[in-house]
């Protein structure tokens, strides 16, 4: 504790752009940074979850002297509600975004949404084969509504067969798995609206009830995702490899500079065609022209299928306005912090919120409309050019720091990438890397940032240390944003901290891949956005499939170091639920229940083969995260053994 | 604060037979009465809705040192999203309730729930016209097929057309009003849906867009609830007068008691109908026979249509068992608390979960499925006649006290009393009796009990109070359960409290029905379970249509005198968007924002002419709903005196 409170000072990042901005600022206009501290000492009984508000009759507080809530709840009856209302937030989170993907694609087909098309058919194919539908001879615009027409049922139905998004991604055992286990959610709505009945006052009080509820939910999270992710491929096209920059640095003085802020690629793909477009207007108040860069996931999909250049992530969001040089922060949805106002309040910047059900009181409202998408993106640029025209050329002050980036990284450029090396099978050139030893396994790295650690210090500590242990690594959300930013989603990165078994992997990749991409491999590939999650999950069922092995024999894991939001604990809870060893680097509000506790970190392994890790220091997660994939290629490796040995036919797919 | 600590003891009900229980057992066992006092004080911070769980970064409280959370939030944002969550923790609930019903006519309509059929085929074609249909020569099977869709589109539709079941039941201003202001939710579970979403970190900060989501919840609230009450209807009957007894003397210690508790009358009406059934089990093991009862709203629901006696109502639910003489206490969903199990444990009485969703660690479960519904039934009243063997003789002591109850007040048979004096427009009785000033104005008990408050003392006080100021009075829930035990009631009631408007009044509507009824009507007409309250929303409409104006001019308020939880904010929420005065006994989380505060007290009335008032002293709560009510029966008068004098045609629809 005492240590704790020694670290908490208002310069929490090992970002040297934003400590740049921290420093200068030094608490004048206040962040995310210092209400941190103001905000120490946080209340320990919300923190580990045993803090109910469920009834009017609370807060109730789990206590030496008060063992139970007013209505009897225990403590793990507590903390697993909190948990699942948790989930369930995250889940809604992903559900709006795939909604709105849905209206946009219905208004598509209705002729009511000009700006967009289909740019990606081969995915629209892609993605109908695989949830099931026949693809011959159909027209496009059929096919669409077909994918669309599923893709409602997954959302909205009460009924109980499987999810199309489910079935068409996971392994069978998986589905088996879920079957046995009674999780398998209804749909995405559904799930959201019995955990939210399931933990209203005097519903479910068995904590390992409300859990599986939760993982339920979690699972239709991922199908969510899953469908928001394919949606957007469809619209937007499927990412490729691309090459831009990343951090403070890529902020253009002479340029009108518009971040890019939130989540959902419908309206920022339109800003970005807008601003190529509007050039001139720009010019004409004396501006060089128009750049736009992106910050958390809008920017992780703009930088994977436009090349736009990234900014910063979460934390240190309200830092790109004190350099005085933005002109425009466009945010849609989530993870937007209320704060950015303030700070713009103190600069020309506009604050621009474009969705009817994401505002902030006081900051310009452009209301997002799929109908009159160009002409609200070109409103929209239009007030950046005329907020250039206000800025105060005294307060510009922008930091030098940009890294090269190579992003783009979808499930299908990575098989690009393999079939350089094996064009019949490439997801072998993977597993056949673990199997030889030269690669110990695969990690995800997800989630956001939290001030509660050092921000950005546990990413990349997290990635030193897997890059050394011969790790490969894909990453999402803020956790690319850190890769990006701090110099490691580049080729130089690979020379710089890979193991001798991953240099020699990325060596035999780049080599295959000379003629066929500009740039050598990163050392951390891009796999988009939050809600891309799903992605490094499919990369996951390509290669228990390959092995003939369900997922939780896969080396594979996830690691969220900075996990902040309830989007996290969604992802996190089907990472888990899905089979995979999940590390966390700020400890959920689970602790006040060992029962809980017990079940995220053992119970859950023992049913799903999934598991939670905390460890909030990121060297030690280093280790754990080593040593649950280094459990997992020892018994691959046993099995195989034993399999040439005994001359058995398969690893058994039962894990 | 120290007037407060003062009541703080462990005998917080004016309840006798409560407190008899109470008194006897002394603290030896512990309840909720002792809990609440173990809880004190309790946090003010969770009390005033200024603490943010809703991101890994928090607790974020609002303090003068940190007046915004770590993200930037404001006090506002942080009272709103907490507040359109629990809105959104009832509707989840009512959704749930609701989703169950449509499961089982589903199952029904396949075949597979066979103990199931139409009780009540005339209120399905009430309910079919009401939404719309056409029934002309239509099947009873093809329309229950009709009605049935257009409940799972409600229930589930992503698109923007008006719900069938608030088109079919609320005025055409208000309508307009919603679709005005853009509240018309595009379904029960994607309003559920949105609001995790628009409450996810990060998304909506502006505090009135945040409640304006959280009223179009309230919405999607009362479409679920009514769905709900209209199949219920469909299913078991709608419910028509009915006399019985309440209160703990209702438990016969000769016989085998169980205890029916929840809210839901799936199963509920197949216990009743088993222990009808199986008498000679029961006198094999020496007991009299087999006695049902109810607590909270299952208890309503099987008072309402089979005359099962009342029990309790929901705080005092554990002391039933501590009579010694309940064998059974079957519980299915909402209001339940965790508690009982750990009061059972010192007696022979056996907790039986039933719902897949609702279990309690350790207690029996027998899940209930539709497809062997009377089975599961025989298979519970089983179990409490295997209980009612292990009694322990002495430790069996049962208050006597009972009083008389007539009940069973749906709308229908609300219009069946006032058909007998006006059989062409029946509601004009009502109506005439407020032109009169015979009448004050109509008012709905609703909610709960909650221990901030002593327990059914406000609700008895505002009872009497609104009788004694010639206030009709219909009742649900936990307060129509405190009216039923606490002999307010019945007719003698009507005798002893009401003044000399009300009295006339019965006088002439008894006269009128005194072949027709076998008992005078009570002093408050119970509407039912807490999922009923549409069907005392329904009165409201019909008096507005009567009068030709829209419900924020009529003069019919809500109280819920002792609220507690997140159903009781949904429903009050809705009460306020639908044009009611609504009263709340217990402030809710909500002031530690003064301007959400404001939202629900001042602007909630300039724009949807309903508004929250927060009175916590009984006395005090009957002169502001008075105030309220007199408000709107002068402005009725005047108008009509205007209409008369200068011979305008109508009231205007408008407010």
């Amino acid at each position: 504790m005492s240590k704790e409170k020694k670290k908490v000072d208002n310069k929490r990042t090992v970002d040297p752009a934003a400590l740049e901005v921290l420093e200068r600022n030094d608490g004048q206009i206040e962040t995310a940074y210092d209400r941190y501290v103001q905000m120490q000492p946080q209340c320990n009984f919300g923190r580990t979850g045993i803090c109910c508000r469920i009834c009017l009759q609370g807060p109730c507080r789990i206590t030496r002297k008060a063992s139970k809530g007013i209505c009897g709840a225990h403590g793990y009856t507590i903390v697993a509600r909190n948990l699942i209302r948790a989930i369930n937030g995250g889940c809604g989170a992903h559900a709006d975004h795939g909604r709105h993907l849905i209206y946009t694609v219905s208004e598509m087909l209705a002729g009511n949404a000009p700006d967009y098309s289909v740019e990606d058919p081969e995915k629209l194919r892609r993605v109908a084969q695989m949830i099931g539908l026949s693809v011959e001879g159909k027209e496009e615009r059929d096919l669409l509504q077909e994918v669309l027409d599923a893709a409602v049922s997954d959302f909205t139905k009460l009924t109980d067969e499987p999810l199309r998004w489910l079935e068409g991604t996971i392994t069978e055992g998986r589905m088996k798995k879920f079957a046995d286990c009674n999780i398998h959610p209804r749909s995405v709505q559904t799930a959201i609206s019995e955990t939210m009945g399931q933990t209203h006052m005097g519903v479910d009080s068995d904590p390992v009830n409300l859990v599986f509820q939760g993982l339920k939910t979690s699972l239709a999270d991922f199908a969510a995702e899953h469908i928001a992710t394919d949606l957007s491929d469809i619209l937007f096209g499927t990412p490729k490899p691309v090459t831009s920059e990343a951090n403070f640095g890529v902020i253009d003085p002479e340029m009108v500079n518009v971040a890019l802020h939130g989540h959902n690629p419908l309206l920022s793909e339109m800003i970005v065609r807008a601003a190529r477009e509007m050039t001139a207007e720009a010019e004409a108040v004396g501006a060089k022209g128009i750049k736009c860069m992106g910050i958390c996931c809008t920017g992780n999909e703009v930088l994977m299928r436009q090349g736009v250049p990234m900014l910063t992530n979460f934390l240190s969001q309200e830092l790109p306005i004190m350099t005085g040089a933005i002109d425009a922060m466009v945010v849609d949805v989530q993870c937007i912090m209320p704060g950015i106002r303030a700070v713009a309040e103190c600069f020309h910047t506009r604050i621009i919120t474009t969705m009817s059900h994401s505002k902030i009181a006081g900051a310009h409202h452009v209301e997002f409309t799929e109908d009159r998408a160009a002409e609200k993106a070109r409103e929209i640029i239009h007030l950046a050019i005329e907020a250039y025209k206000e800025r105060l050329p005294d307060r510009i002050d922008v930091p030098k720091l940009k890294n090269k980036v190579t992003a783009g990284f979808s499930v299908e450029a990575m098989l690009d990438v393999f079939a350089a090396v094996n064009p019949d099978n490439p997801i072998k050139v993977l597993t056949d890397a673990i199997d030889s030893g030269q690669l110990n396994g695969v990690v995800l790295l997800c989630g956001c940032n939290n001030l509660r650690v050092l921000h950005d210090h546990s990413c990349v500590t997290v990635i030193k240390g897997l890059a050394a242990n011969n790790v490969l690594m894909v990453a999402t959300g803020c956790m690319a944003g850190t890769a990006a930013k701090l110099n490691l989603m580049n080729a130089e990165a690979v020379e710089e901290h890979a193991g001798e078994g991953l240099k020699e992997f990325y060596r035999m990749l780049n080599e295959a891949n000379a003629d066929r991409l500009t740039d050598k491999l990163p050392l951390v590939f891009h796999m988009g956005s939050c809600v891309d999650n799903s992605r490094a999950y499919d990369l996951n069922t390509l290669m228990a499939n390959q092995w003939g092995i369900d997922t939780p024999k896969v080396p594979y894991a996830a690691s969220a170091p900075e996990a902040m939001s309830e989007k996290a604990v969604a992802i996190g809870s089907w990472c888990v639920t899905l089979g995979m060893p999940t590390h966390v680097g700020v400890t959920p509000e689970i602790t006040g229940s060992a029962l809980v506790d017990g079940v995220a970190r053992q119970i859950a392994h023992d049913v799903y083969g999934g598991y939670f890790i905390w460890e909030e220091d990121p060297d030690k997660s280093v280790e754990v995260i080593m040593d649950a994939l280094n459990e997992r290629t020892w018994k691959l490796r046993v099995h195989r053994q034993a399999q040439e040995k005994y001359e058995t036919e398969k690893i058994s797919a039962g894990w």
